[in-house]
C-alpha cells in the first residue's frame, strides 16, 4: 500500500460564483460532516428539517441565502449499522441525483479532503481544484469499454477562481479504497492525477 | 489477473414468488440489455415510451403483467460518449434509487452473469442464487470504516426458490472491474465468494 499525503481537493467560495448572473442555486456535495462543518458555519446555513427529499433517505441537508445565492451542502448521514459516514462513490451519487432531482442547482460542487502524491508536488494543506477527473479503480480489458470505465473528462475552466485564491491545479483520480494498492497505483499513474479521492467523479455530468 | 469463469448469478421466475400474496410489484435490474433480453421476450413485456422516469435519464424501463404480478426490468441505457453498456455500481445504484421512487416495488431483483470460481465449485451455465453479498473494492484500513466498506449482508432465505429451481448457492462479492487484480483475489478470497459481479450488492437495503 502506498499512502498519499492528506491535502484539499477543491476550495470553494460563493463570492467566486457571482461573476456569472445565471447561477442562482449551489449544491455542494460533501462526503463527511465533519468536512461540511466550516463552510455551513461559515455561510450561516440552517439543517433542514422539513425535508425537500423522499422520505427515509439518509442524507444532511444545510442551506441557506448568501448574498443573492441559495447555498445547500448535502452529506451522506451515518451508516446506520456501522456508525461511519457513508463514504464512497455509491453514496455520493444517489445524494448527487437526489440533489438534481430536488433543488434543480445551477452549479454542483463537490468539495472535501484528499490524498495527494508528493511526487507530484502535492503538500499537506495544499488546496487543489481538479482539471480533471478519473476513475482508479473501474478496470475493464474490453477495448470498448476500457475508456468507459476510466471515464476521463475535463474539468470547466474557472480561471477567475484559481487566480482570485491562488489554488493549485492537477488531475483528479477517483476510486472506492482509502488506501491504494499496487494496481490502484498503476491506474492512478496513468490517469496522471495528483489528487486522489473517493467521490468528486460522480459528481460530473458529460453531457 | 485472475479470470473467473463465466456463469449466472441469480435465475428468476415470476411463478417463483407467487407464494406471497404481498408481492404485486416486481423490479429487475438487469446492468445489460443484452442480458435482459430473454426475460423479456418471456414475459411479453413492452418497452416503456411515456415514462415515469425524470425526463432525460439514461434509463430503459421494459414493463408489463404477468399473470397478476406487475413485472418490470430496467436497464442502463449505452454510455453516450463510450457506446458500451453502462455497467458498474453508480449506474445500478442509480437505477435502483429511481426504480424505487418511481414504481415502489415489493421486490427488487437483480439478474444477471457473473464470474464465478472453479474452485468453490462454480461452472459455466450455472445458476446461482447469491447467499450473501459484499464489496471487495471498497478497502478502508480504518477499523470502523473497514466493515462498512465491505458491507456484508445476508440475503433473504428462499428455500422454495432454491429447490424449485435447483439452484446452487453460494455468496457473491462485487467490485466494479471486469478483471480481478491480486488485491481483489484477496479481498473476495477473505470474502468468501463463490461467484463475483459488477453490481449486485447495489440493490441491497440493509434495514
Amino acid at each position: 500500500m502506498v499512502s498519499p499525503t492528506d491535502t484539499s481537493d477543491v476550495i470553494v467560495t460563493a463570492d467566486a460564483m457571482l461573476g456569472s448572473k445565471s447561477i442562482a442555486t449551489i449544491v455542494i456535495i460533501i462526503a463527511m460532516q465533519k468536512e461540511a462543518l466550516p463552510l455551513v458555519t461559515a455561510f450561516k446555513l440552517s439543517k433542514d428539517i422539513d425535508s425537500s427529499f423522499p422520505d427515509g433517505v439518509p442524507w444532511v441537508w444545510y442551506h441557506g441565502m448568501y448574498k443573492d445565492l441559495n447555498i445547500n451542502i448535502l452529506c451522506p448521514r451515518k451508516d446506520p449499522v456501522f456508525g461511519v459516514d457513508s463514504v464512497g462513490t455509491v453514496s455520493a451519487s444517489l445524494l448527487t441525483y437526489a440533489s438534481v432531482q430536488a433543488l434543480k442547482p445551477d452549479l454542483i460542487i463537490n468539495a472535501g479532503t484528499a490524498g495527494g502524491f508528493k511526487a507530484k508536488g502535492a503538500n499537506i494543506c495544499d488546496c487543489y481544484i481538479a482539471s480533471g477527473v478519473a476513475f482508479h479503480d473501474r478496470r475493464n480489458p474490453i477495448p470498448a469499454a476500457k475508456q468507459y470505465g476510466i471515464g476521463l473528462q475535463k474539468s470547466f475552466a474557472t480561471p477567475n477562481l484559481i487566480s482570485d485564491l491562488n489554488l493549485k491545479v492537477g488531475k483528479l483520480s477517483t476510486g472506492d479504497s482509502l488506501d491504494m494498492s499496487e494496481q490502484d497505483y498503476v491506474s492512478i499513474s496513468a490517469n496522471d492525477a495528483v489528487i486522489k479521492d473517493m467521490e468528486a467523479f460522480i459528481c460530473w455530468e458529460r453531457r
